[in-house]
């Protein structure tokens, strides 16, 4: 049990599986902690945002383990893990917390003031998120472990719904964030921005709180059909129509209630031409279009502060150009930032097990092995309709 | 009583009191209703955003009569009026809502779906707000009065503290909607942008939400040197440090937990050469920076659709170079548009009739005559740090 | 049209239709009034609430026309009307409303202040709620119309789903009401005490909140083995165990999160002998013994200030023998009062519209004939698994 | 260093300064913790809540150490804690609250799931409350110290306040808890029943959260006169005048916005013969009585499960003769329970460091030496107006 592999991000466009070192119970710093748990990864998900990373879109270093979606299972805990036991099958939010701070305490894990030496909020496997090691990997180590896992209450229950569940570190509480920031409720109509995991997230989390018609708009046609085929009503961007006239052939009106941005700085758009360019404002500047007046906009999709491959200066230190005039005659409300997942992961943890969230159907979950993320990588980067989920240890394929 | 002077702007820069028709129960489309009252005009103030539209920053059309802040007593009201009665001394919010149509059921007044054909959202002696007309005259006419108006319970009482309510039909209420947006609570450290009469209201009601220490920001130092007289901190914008350094001069860290724009579209900053050049973006900019993760921007200030006055293009349509990245990176949250004043007014009311809030005071109300109002407009155009309360008829002088 | 038919109480246990009054714009104070409309009733449902009356535990006067359950098309509209046209097709919420006063600018509409001269909060054909005529009629009075009633956007869409529609008048946005109150949402436990109409409309309303499980209780067989049908966890309290051993059979545990009173001040309870009594305070206790720590406690279920009926001094004056002390230690909150429908049936509406909430097969809507209201009242009191809807112009049977 | 005095309940009326053990790291089951830090108890008050268990109110052993309000200086730490300093001034919540449980995620720490055994919810010194040894003594521990104490950021700056930071381990986020729940806000009337300690809290809370109207109710005339000296509206129930119509002498009309009970299960009433009898639901009836339309009740007065002191059946077992019909009518709320004192005591903290809440002034503080803590016992309970806090090293007479 001493050998590990992972993920490794080693150039733009390149990942690769390499060994890499057992975990240790010693945060980034280097000093020893005996809060944490060693797991072994059940399943570990690859997520929108790693691909920025890929791309050579941040300033990501190589060598990093990638991976922040990650369920496991206790192998090992530190002396002051007190209500986790050997064997326990765990969720893992992305977001690392101390849970002893003032924003943790406040329910803010998204920005934990303890965990990264150089802002607030830290992940693992991430640029500028604190340096915890990714958990694309068989084995990775957990911090304050009591605060940050949350366990399932019957392992076998579990493995039965892992497709599902292993949703629950990431992807599902994010997309959730969104629609309740966006304040979607019962009733509710709602577009979002976004066919991909995410916005299938979204739109997944915009159902279960009640909404009665999620739009989806991409200009992917196979995540189009993808979002239709789990019977959310999909917007085809390759239109050229207007957003709001989109939205009208669906509703009646060009108007929804609540907007879910699930793209976020990458946002492109079609010229007249065909030629897909960098937009970086056209989503928000659409929302705030479409969203009736006193409506809210959840923007789960990462905006950064730097981006180095952006086509133009302002884009590059994370300025866009937004039609905030057009928010503020409608009284809009945005709503930015990294999701604290705790807040959200036990509640919809419970809505898988009892069979109201079946999410893996609809983010299309499909089960790789540790060597072929890099291949996952590539796939997910060229647009297919899927969530990869990597299962280092074979055991998904046996639950299924 | 059928005569009716008011206050008409004319061209960019120039406004003159001229005669008026006298109200009458007719709707902007010219269909009688039979909802409204005739309020005689008691106290009329003029707000930052008229200067926008008399500065020529708007389309406001040549002939408008002017003016949205409004105290009167009814002198006439339509036959569908029950609640309200001859004589009744009343707050008028400056928006006009319908109180019937989705979102003024939801308490979003500021956002009307009857009042104005053009968009959601009503004012009186606004462009584009409605055609509605103006209260900054003797006599001017409220349209759902029973809906619309605040009555005041005991007029004597009223009318002695008559210079402070005169400041619940706007002001007031538009800076405690940006603090409360901004999420102010008990023991709060809160940065006001603008040291105008807004920003001061805001900063009043920072101080009654609890805030322990409250900050504004200004390049005005006549406008400082009153916020610091009435007790906050004022922050010298002209002293060219960054704003976080300013910040920490004051609190000891370059963060606060909220922060409120009381400035909007006609930002300015000053460059090293000492000129005041327009900078739409750079109070956003700057609250995304010593705002603290997972904190909230309440905007007050206006931002606007069109702004045919810019000197860039983008600003020309509302659009601004925002540093979101930044915001988001900090789990920000933006919070824009009118204000509903409606939801606000009548416990902000009680807490001025029980002495908790001397917002006279703290935003130094001059009263003038309606013949002084050019003036009054000269003058707080040039940045005096005073709120000018027009006495159409008067009573204040008497009052006082 | 100018003759009507309605439901009159006569006497404990009996109620009659009977000729009475066409509708005229007055109030019950018999002022003439302009903001009314005249419907022709549609749909009108029979209520337990009407039950309480009905069976003379309130102190009802012999001669009101019953009826608070009401939708229908505006056939005549007074002058100030100015949202609604004749045809239209209309929810009325119970709550009459004024839409101007203090707690409806609120939004508390089930408490306004101007339309009950006794005490806040008005309804139609109601005891002690302001003398406003009831609608188990041919044709009635709205107040307030403009205010008051839901449009539905397209006539021949609503007419198809009718017998769901007619549920948004009380029944949904009061079960809703109460699951709100319980804070249900995603992945929420829930407890609903009593599988009547507003119960299943509870459980319905949790289920569309996303709660995980949704458990109804009560001693009815038949409204039990309904419940199971419908898909909800039937608690058979006959059983004699202790309500949290019942709980745990399905949960695992003692617990829910969340708990719904739908039983009321009516409440019973079997003895060791077989023997059913009054047991006002049984509902309650029960429900504060199996919430979690610092859950809430939502109590649609009616308590009155009055009970002439009742067997013991105490519950004469509405007083209840309440073990607060169990609520405390676990930090409960407890949220009481009629609903304020206005609140919630446009986003109900929507919901139902865009076929996510099956209400009528939930609820088990039994559509009759005006004549059959008093064998309605009879099967209902008996506790038959249906929820009557009265069809007075034998306009749903055509639909259907 | 190894020698520890504290204040131990001996029997009913009876309190001694003993020997105690000198705190380890041990929880109450005896096993070994690495999270604790120990403290030199700095300031330690008496607590209403302590006169419930020394008047024999409670099941309280024999033995117990007392005390739950406690400030103090760490001079030992646990191996695991990371954010604490040897030499740091913080703050204890009375609650005991490991920061791992749901309900502590969920910032609910008064039921905390994991630091006692027979139901949710610790404290320090107190009956049924989890075993943790009370700290009204020389030194104590603390667990879970990162998670639960409140630094003092400025050690010199706190000294000076230390008679007003005292009051954040308890008295005043409980007042505060008591307002929030109570909805008060800016401008609302509010009424306090009580005029110990923690009604003085809720008032000042009140005023903080910008309350226009705070009326105190109290039988006790040094109270009343006390509270009047700090501002706040006095009413006196020995006046055998109606609730309402006390009310009414102050507001004009006999009805609040908003009502607190800070006196709990021991209320009592003044029969015609002015004789003081227990009568426990006095309290919660009279404020249901004046509370307006959609108001809230906030209850931090604590009501017990068991009452073995009660006079009546009912009551022993923590039932109480509630007029809920005449609240339902009102559509009340009303809200329980333990306050988590670290939602607030961070930015009340704050309030006092920036002399916004002069709380000490407010409650009266007397400061005692640690030996006449039996002597503050029976003043306290003897009803003077004070709040008493124990100084056991002396180090507040120095820094006074």
């Amino acid at each position: 049990m001493s050998s590990n592999r992972g993920v490794v991000y080693v150039k733009p466009g390149r990942v690769e599986v390499q060994k890499i070192d057992f975990p240790v119970f010693r945060n980034p710093a280097g000093n020893e902690i005996h809060h944490g748990v060693i797991l072994k990864v059940v399943s570990t998900n690859i997520c929108g945002s790693d691909q920025h990373m890929v791309r050579g879109r941040t300033t990501a270093p190589a060598g990093m383990v990638l991976g922040h979606e990650i369920t496991g299972e206790v192998i090992e805990k530190g002396r002051d893990v007190e209500y986790l036991e050997i064997g326990d099958l765990v969720s893992v939010p992305f977001n690392v917390a101390c849970g002893r701070c003032r924003t943790c305490r406040e329910g803010h894990t998204d920005v934990c003031l303890h965990v990264n030496s150089e802002r607030a909020g830290g992940a693992y496997g991430y640029v500028d998120l604190g340096g915890w090691i990714g958990g694309q990997a068989e084995y990775v180590m957990v911090p304050y472990a009591d605060f940050n896992l949350l366990k399932f209450p019957d392992k076998a229950q579990a493995m039965e719904k892992i497709r599902d569940l292993t949703c629950l570190s990431d992807i599902l509480p994010t997309g959730f964030h969104g629609a309740v920031t966006a304040k979607v409720g019962v009733g509710s109509t709602v577009y979002v921005a976004g066919a991909g995991p995410v916005g299938l997230a979204a739109a997944a989390a915009a159902r279960i709180l009640g909404a009665a018609a999620v739009l989806i708009g991409d200009m992917n046609k196979e995540r189009l059909a993808h979002a239709k085929s789990v019977d959310f009503e999909p917007i085809d961007l390759t239109k050229h129509d207007r957003l709001g006239d989109l939205v009208a052939e669906v509703l009646g009106k060009p108007e929804v209630d609540c907007a879910i941005d699930c793209v976020g700085f990458e946002a492109k758009s079609e010229g007249a031409d065909g030629k897909i360019v960098d937009a970086p404002a056209v989503v928000l500047n659409g929302l705030m279009e479409i969203t009736r007046p006193a409506g809210a906009i959840g923007i789960p999709g990462l905006y950064v502060t730097d981006d180095p491959g952006a086509k133009d200066e302002a884009a590059k230190h994370g300025s866009l150009s937004l039609r905030l005039g057009l928010g503020w005659a409608k009284s809009h409300s945005l709503h930015t930032g990294q999701t604290p997942v705790l807040k959200y992961n036990r509640q919809l943890m419970q809505a898988i097990l009892w069979d109201r969230l079946p999410i893996a159907k609809i983010v299309n979950v499909k089960v790789i092995k540790l060597d072929q993320a890099p291949d996952g990588y590539k796939s997910f980067d060229a647009g297919v309709a899927s969530k990869f989920v990597i299962d280092p240890h074979g055991q998904l394929s046996k639950a299924a």
